[in-house]
């Protein structure tokens, strides 16, 4: 994935050879599902696997195959209302919360249903016809990446809820090993360039590259680990308003948070239902499943901060490239391991900013329906930066910018920490 | 059925013979069904096929088998949190709204567990040791015939609100013959007797068999039909207040009724969803789908008044079973052929009363958890009487009480209206 | 009042007498109360006291001024909207839950109006003009009396929300006399008659008088006290589901209900919010602010039932009327006085009966607006017997229906045992 | 009030001037209001305007009185739960929804209070142990000051959901002079520098002052009008989800929104509630009421986008301050003159800007309950800039920074539109 990650181009043969790994890559990740559990939606915010494998597909039938000369019609026209996401422009849809309803048509169809749009799609790609295509393509591939994370972690919230606590895959037992001692990195204050160039795959809300100003300041050389987050814990930090952002002391009331998402404590032990099944806590681990208002928190009681987005990047050019992916097979965080420089910036856990999600400067959306994929969620999400355990490798890079309301839990969202640095 | 239903014994071997049957038949009304369309739940009333396969097994395996000497553990004992229905006595239990979340066990599973089940009550009822338990059996029979028809009532619901709007079975055209005249039968008033008698199998609800007083009134011939109906939207019947009953005119407003459940108008058109997909409404049909809200409102509008449900018991002792039930394999209501006397009175749609369901004078529940079974449910419901085209035949008896909160549309409910004879 | 409550007739200078008695009784009661008191709507089935004085006032503009001949026009059009309560024949109107933003028309400008028809009203009542509206006076005299009740239950609700808890009144100490021993009064079985005869003013839901059937029961001698609800509380009655309903253990659990309405625990003893502010409970005392739901638990837990209305009714018929009323100024139930036969039938605490809210056979609205006063709630309610200590002496009578929901609480409602009486 | 609002200092003696004359001012402002009108909650977010005169008192008598030496103990510690806002740190409160439950303590006694309290400050201030205290007395203000805009804001919003539409002052007729046509405004990019400096009155979220880095873009010389905002209605600018952000075309959809609050449309013209009750919109003045998200729809349907605060701040600096603030009595926003530069910076409406309501980099809240104030509501929340028409004068400055949810829309907000200027 890396040509589409970073690289500039790739020949048409990359292409497609991306585009059959990253569907095979999908049903792989569906596999270990039965058709039930490729039903469940837990959650308004969650959609069933079943709909994911299809919503994809949909995507490219609707723009590449349709906009392909002449154009390739659907397979089947009234799926157009059950798998379109947002996009008001591709017309009405079924509500999101009611995706779990879906139960026709059938998991064994909408696969069928995949392996005709490959086919249709590589033939297309094979063909000079689709180098005008080759942008949403590129895309579209994105796109069905950041589908295989949701996959994975709406699967986990879907079997976390159930009282039989199912696993989807083996997690490998605790390392044993303590994390790293943390360490700070320091940078002067001045004016950087962050974003994506303009060469190269990336999403809209990446561009243009633009220059930012910051001030001095430090940040930590790895996430918050879930043995840092028991200390929170044991200090009160849940029943401490001084802590807490008025919403998100709200908000832990009003969900009676007391531990992050998925965690359970038993005779004074702490537990989390894992992808792999109830776990007991690796005290070395990033924490993860935290709330924007829990990092916040966190970063309260420990004098510190969030980082900007801006901090982060200018951090994330050029770091090391040593987090775990969903390629890994491990679907769960791991310790950081010792070593030099700035750890896990990328991959293990979602990093929580204090940074808006906002317009860059002169952000302009990509033209027509595909527009609507990142510009018209710019307002009450705060942006998270560096991919997570769930994210399929190459996936990410510095410049990508992933958002979530402050109260989601349910993806693999960790944080670390920053300070100023007079 | 007849057996359960009205005699007041049979033999050992009839009562196995029964229990096969019923478990058979269960199983025979899920075969049409995908697994994902048995874990489908529409709403929080409604219940997952494979709820319903589970948690009549559960009920053999809890109130039979369990009670058996020695006792036969269950095969799952986590499964009982899964399949307990609302028996408070039996201990905590997955909530209502959720049973559409329990992607695990599949249904191949629950499908094995129920064969597991079968083998075990057989065996019991075979040896003397299942006499002590013959009464419980034949609840567990009655209790999952119930279920059968619920299975029925949820999956059309399940696939009414899917796009695709899937069929369920081919349902029979509609005749094309006319609706009969309707008739009125009248009644003196004076003191009779309702309610089941000591012998037979009957629900706690339907006994102790008790005197009853009706002043002198008349009932109709059949029940209010689909062509009826028409001509009372047509009339304006959900826009004038002065038909409806506070509460039934503020759930008008707030759910935007406008026809039956299930109807749609098209070109000047009524259409409705049937468990044969969409279909064009037959005026000949009785009206099915109404709250008792709608009913009260169409008997005010006919100048008439539900039946109260001494009035509907005391026409139906004797009365002919001519109407549909689910083993006709129709799953819809068929009209009323020409005839002497009351017709549909069993069958067909369920009819709304008058009277609220409430413990007749003397009346004692089951002891212990089966105790839950009807009592508790003594408030805020209606009484229903005759059964349906989704009833098991066999199933329902003049004295059978059927009761559901008035705003409830997602059974096979219609109405026979009734009016004072002075 | 007893003229309009019992007997068939009165003169027309009598029923002016009535008609200013009564205007002025809901002046005298709102005085106690500030203009911001007088907005105070602490729950949507509460309203402000301005609004019942507004509302009464409007009832005799509507349904008397305005069909006068010639007609008597409404002094502000515009306040039939802000005024009229739920009759959908007289137009639209403010939802109930918003009655308390109406800060205009001001409280003294509601008095001026108040004042200004029952001149117009007086002047008709003297004048032969009055004549054929004699019955609406009479009907609008019952029904500001209801409001009387009504102001003074909301009025202790919305003082009970605020922290500072006044007092409307001086509520006299607990007398320290011990409450009279439970006796039971038994009656046969056989065919009465109950509801009110055709002369004499009632409402239309206490008629026609009919014959009715009871099987052999026995009534407790006097409702259940304030002692005997502790002990059920002690007896974890809160806590056990086997003695509730399933709707009522809902609604246990929903508002998290551990003792009556305005009951508090504090240091071992029971304290309760009375019109007279935080108070002791008297264990001798009727227990009141109960719902339906506890009633019934309670009924279960002291193995006997709620009575039907019929079997209060007949018991009713010719009782003493020893019970506390609004008009003896204590505004709080008083513990029933050692004596013959049975007590506080009448005042106190209105009882609790099993029967839901429904048409009498032959039930007859009256024509027009007037019609909803009664008819259309006659669903999802219970009725209740015999008055409060907030209900106008003379207002109530043995054929009397009052009616709630089950899980209301805010009405001095209270309950006295029956069983059956083999 | 320009010493606190801008200026380092002032003597004691002007303080106490500004403490006399602010405290005045807000008892004045509320003069017209009833007792009743000043109980009016009419949603959450409103409080009564009782609530404002005492809560602006408990401020003064908890952070300022109780912390003078020796401490001055508050008049009434029962009102401390009623009147506390938000402080968690000053204990527990009445529940914002719940402010309109307190009838007690009733508008005069309140009153009272606000004079006992004032007389004790006023002593405090007029000896030197004020001296420590002219911080939070400064504070307290400027407090205040927030309050009375909350007060007329409140009100005004209580008054539109009354049928009866009162007005609270009068407002002027429209001026019939057209809008000043718009111009453009352009900054070169660069590093500038925003924030309050370190002397005189600021609040803490407007510190310290920091540099920032904009891009060259421009400004229009005045707000949107209303006339321009009916061609955006004509324009089908409420019906068309391009238009819109995610988040804003869902409540397009939930609140069915179709035009400003509190506007209706009547026979195809407009007219709008204001303080003078209801009124046609003039087309030259600034629209108001409007939210977040309609700001940004108006501004992408123009082809330009809403400013980052920065932008705003930068031109701000040396404006010339010609808007309407609440003390010219208006009370309603007033059409822009014509004249050089850019025109109701200051004054008229609240201006949204495109910026998250963040902290400044090195941002220090206030220590103890007082780093409540502003710290704590910096997520979820969008600035504005600038005053409004509600606003007093004196009260805003240049580095003002305001915040509201996207969603609010019952303030005086309105919109200046910005561009890129490649």
């Amino acid at each position: 994935m890396a040509a589409i990650a970073g690289s500039p181009g790739g020949l048409g043969a990359s292409l497609l050879e991306q585009f059959a790994e990253t569907r095979r890559r999908t049903v792989a990740l569906a596999e270990p599902l039965s058709p039930e559990d490729a039903l469940l939606q837990s959650m308004p915010d969650a959609s069933p696997a079943k709909w994911h494998l299809a919503h994809t597909t949909w995507f490219f039938e609707t723009f590449v195959l349709a906009r392909a000369a002449p154009p390739i019609p659907p397979h089947e026209p009234a799926w157009g209302y059950l798998f379109n996401s947002y996009y008001e422009a591709a017309g009405p849809r079924q509500p999101r919360p009611e995706r779990g309803l879906l139960s026709r048509p059938p998991l064994a169809e909408v696969l069928r249903w995949r392996a005709l749009v490959d086919d249709r799609v590589a033939a297309l790609l094979s063909g000079g016809a689709g180098e005008a295509l080759r942008d949403v393509v590129e895309l579209g591939i994105a796109h069905e990446q950041q589908h295989q994370e949701l996959l994975l972690t709406d699967v986990k919230h879907g079997f976390s809820v159930q009282p039989l606590r199912p696993a989807y895959a083996a997690v490998p037992a605790p390392s044993g090993r303590p994390a790293p001692r943390l360490a700070w990195f320091a940078r002067d204050g001045g004016v950087g360039e962050i974003g994506a160039g303009a060469r190269g795959f990336a999403f809209d809300n990446e561009r243009p590259r633009h220059r930012v100003l910051v001030e001095p300041h430090a940040l930590a050389s790895r996430p918050v680990t879930c043995g840092e987050w028991m200390a929170f814990i044991d200090a009160g930090g849940y029943a401490r308003p001084e802590l807490w952002l008025s919403d998100g002391w709200a908000a832990v009331q009003r969900n009676g948070w007391r531990a992050p998402l998925y965690w359970a404590e038993e005779r004074g032990s702490f537990w989390h239902f894992t992808l792999g099944g109830m776990r007991r806590v690796d005290e070395a681990e990033p924490v993860a499943h935290v709330s924007a208002y829990e990092a916040d928190a966190y970063a309260r009681y420990a004098a510190a901060r969030l980082p900007t987005e801006a901090e982060w990047e200018l951090a994330a050019e050029g770091a090391r490239e040593d987090g775990t992916f969903a390629d890994d097979g491990r679907f769960h965080p791991a310790g950081a391991r010792e070593g030099d420089g700035l750890a896990q910036l990328l991959g293990d856990v979602w990093e929580w900013t204090q940074s808006a999600y906002a317009p860059y400067p002169g952000f302009r959306p990509l033209a027509g329906a595909l527009g609507e994929y990142n510009g018209k969620f710019m307002v009450n999400q705060l942006v998270l930066r560096g991919g997570s355990c769930a994210t399929p490798r190459g996936h990410v890079r510095p410049s990508y910018r992933n958002f979530f309301p402050p109260e989601a839990r349910w993806q693999f969202t960790g944080l670390r920490l920053a300070r100023d640095d007079a």
